[in-house]
């Protein structure tokens, strides 16, 4: 029996915070509340959303357990834990979002397929474990590599667990290989999450985090890391997360007429409060939220509007306490996520909206209808929070 | 003497493809007429937008031209041509845009500063030179080197030319050593154009190109590249070419809150149309464009609509002839843009529009009235073309 396993029933499931607003039981898939995310820069791995296909997979012995390391390389290797971490330690600080993040809003345009999530399938966290490109140059692919000379183009990263989806079959996927030898991507095997050693749901014992990518690249519960020559061929590539145009719809889909999502685009979200919530006229509130861009482009700008988008402020952007946060300085955390923060008197009824600019200048666009897709990925349309007055005194804002 | 210097007059200007749209005289600033730069996948050197912030410099003699290469590096060195063209020689396709193109549609919400441009401030081009890469390692920077010993962190690259802007001085502007030292960003010395040597206008004798970059960052006529400790302080970084939010105007501006900018938008614009384009009824049109994005990131899609935006179709998009483009696939130009094509009925009067959609996800902002900032640059709002009706045959599509 296989040290690392994946069971094909959910009777071994680890327990998780009652807080976690639970979106669906079985896969367990759940966000925290909007205001847990803001708490702190660095989410707790406790509300950290909890994204899966299958059963979470159980290890039965750590000293047993290998990865396979092969494919189109010239020395394949068998690796342990213990091999992994005699490789230099590197510790990322980088935010995972899911590509179906804000999923539900886009519902109300037309039905999505997907598992629906508010602003809570994204996380930002401290990850530790080897670079990625220094278990590969082990099986003797040098960094900056597009083709191996067996052919290889791509990284497959395979886990153990169970997925309806692949009728059975274990979750994988794939990134170009001269990502994961780039040693600027800082693609990590991750062993830790915020300093302790990575839990279950996270992907205990070992996982990939490919920063600045879609978190479903983040493969969890590693079986095998293979130089492939072609992209994973798997369901969650190839007939998942991917963004159509509007126009397609189940009777017209051709799976193969798109790319798999990878890099993604500028986000952001309020979190300091929700449309329910009813507020004092005149009152001074704090609006707080996250924002985010793919591919390890910075925040350049945050715009925050409190009656409905005639007049703009620009919040104040944090990462670290101790850092002024610049878009793309080197002292910054190139891979996470930016907090911003601006105070208003506000009037209701009114809309208070969000939205970012990345380093690059993208933009958040403006409604939801012009990117809606099928399967409700990647909505990064301005954050719009409906508020109404109330004689009362404020509820639910932080 | 100097061998290659800036004229202080413009009585030693080249000469210039009659059928350029002069948008400044002095210093010379013009573009191709829109249907221009569909002709071809590479832009021909005479129809390539000419952009100077001054007289253009003059090459009195090549064999004592020399290019300072010094700054916080441990063996500064000054080189011939002779030098570059020793060092192994690589050909980039790469698109040029500048900030500002599009900038006069911007200047209709509300007026901006700056030379206007139509469609017409981009080009693509094949590049033939040395890497930076290659040049830097002779002055002892090896490959993806983010800092010096001696503290370098940027590399500034100044020209030749007479500046009004720099008080007589020469342009100049830096980017990051990382990005110069990074062997996939290709940051290349160019000496050639579409296969033969760099004209004066393009910048002969020598010119950077940083692809993925504003135009305004591929310094031309080189007269030094040093490893500096911050960012180049000149004025074309740090008091233009710079995006502000709609709320900062002449009389707020803190130019030392914002960050130069490099890396640039998802962009489209159609170009076998004009506004003025009368178009009879239900004629078949062929709606042809460019679009690109910036930092080596792929056209995912181009969607184009007939009807004002009511019902979207995907246009075929391509390259070369040969090579089926996929965004982001290795076989495609990174650098370059992608052209795009639709033949669709036409029922004027109409607004044709066109969006892009890049690998990131990332997408045009449907108003312009969202990005406008007073320096009008880098407006990549959806592209729109209003057309009449006519009883008479079509006059201006191609």
């Amino acid at each position: 029996m296989q040290a690392l396993r994946g069971p094909s029933t959910y009777g071994e499931e680890p327990s998780r915070h009652p807080s976690l607003k639970v979106n669906a039981k079985e896969p367990f898939n759940a966000e925290p509340p909007r205001t847990a995310l803001i708490e702190s820069y660095v989410t707790s791995v406790d509300m950290f959303y909890k994204r899966n296909h299958g059963p979470i997979p159980v290890l039965d012995d750590l000293d047993r357990y290998r990865v396979i390391v092969g494919g189109l390389v010239p020395k394949p290797l068998l690796i342990s834990m213990d091999d992994i971490r005699m490789l230099p330690k590197y510790t990322i600080m980088a935010t995972l979002q899911c590509a179906g993040n804000r999923r539900t809003p886009m519902s109300k345009t037309k039905t999505v397929k997907g598992v629906g999530w508010d602003v809570g399938a994204v996380g930002n966290a401290v990850w530790g474990g080897a670079k990625l490109l220094d278990l590969l140059k082990l099986v003797g692919v040098p960094e900056n590599t597009a083709n191996t000379e067996a052919g290889g183009r791509h990284v497959e990263f395979t886990s153990v667990d169970v997925c309806k989806e692949e009728k059975g079959g274990p979750y994988k996927a794939s990134i170009p290989l001269l990502q994961a030898t780039n040693p600027i991507a800082d693609v990590l095997l991750a062993y830790e999450m915020n300093g302790e050693v990575l839990n279950r749901d996270h992907g205990y014992p070992l996982r990939v985090i490919v920063p600045g990518t879609i978190g479903a690249r983040s493969v969890k519960w590693l079986d095998r890391i293979e130089v492939i020559a072609n992209e994973c061929q798997g369901f969650f590539m190839q007939k998942d997360y991917k963004m159509f145009p509007p126009t397609v719809d189940w009777d017209n889909i051709d799976w193969l007429s798109r790319r798999p999502l990878m890099d993604f685009p500028v986000q952001c979200a309020i979190c300091s409060l929700e449309d329910i919530c009813s507020i004092e006229r005149r009152k001074k509130v704090s609006i707080r939220g996250y924002a985010l861009s793919g591919g390890g482009r910075g925040i350049e700008r945050v715009d925050v509007s409190v009656d409905g988008g005639k007049t703009w402020m620009e919040a104040r952007k944090y990462q670290r306490d101790y850092i002024h946060y610049v878009a793309d300085s080197e002292e910054c955390d190139k891979w996470a996520w930016v907090l911003f923060e601006l105070e208003a008197e506000i009037h209701p009824p009114t809309d208070i909206i969000a939205k970012a600019v990345d380093s690059s200048a993208n933009v958040q666009p403006e409604k939801v209808e012009t990117i809606w897709n099928l399967r409700g990925v990647l909505n990064n349309s301005w954050h719009v929070i409906h508020l109404n007055s109330s004689p009362k005194p404020i509820r639910s804002s932080l």
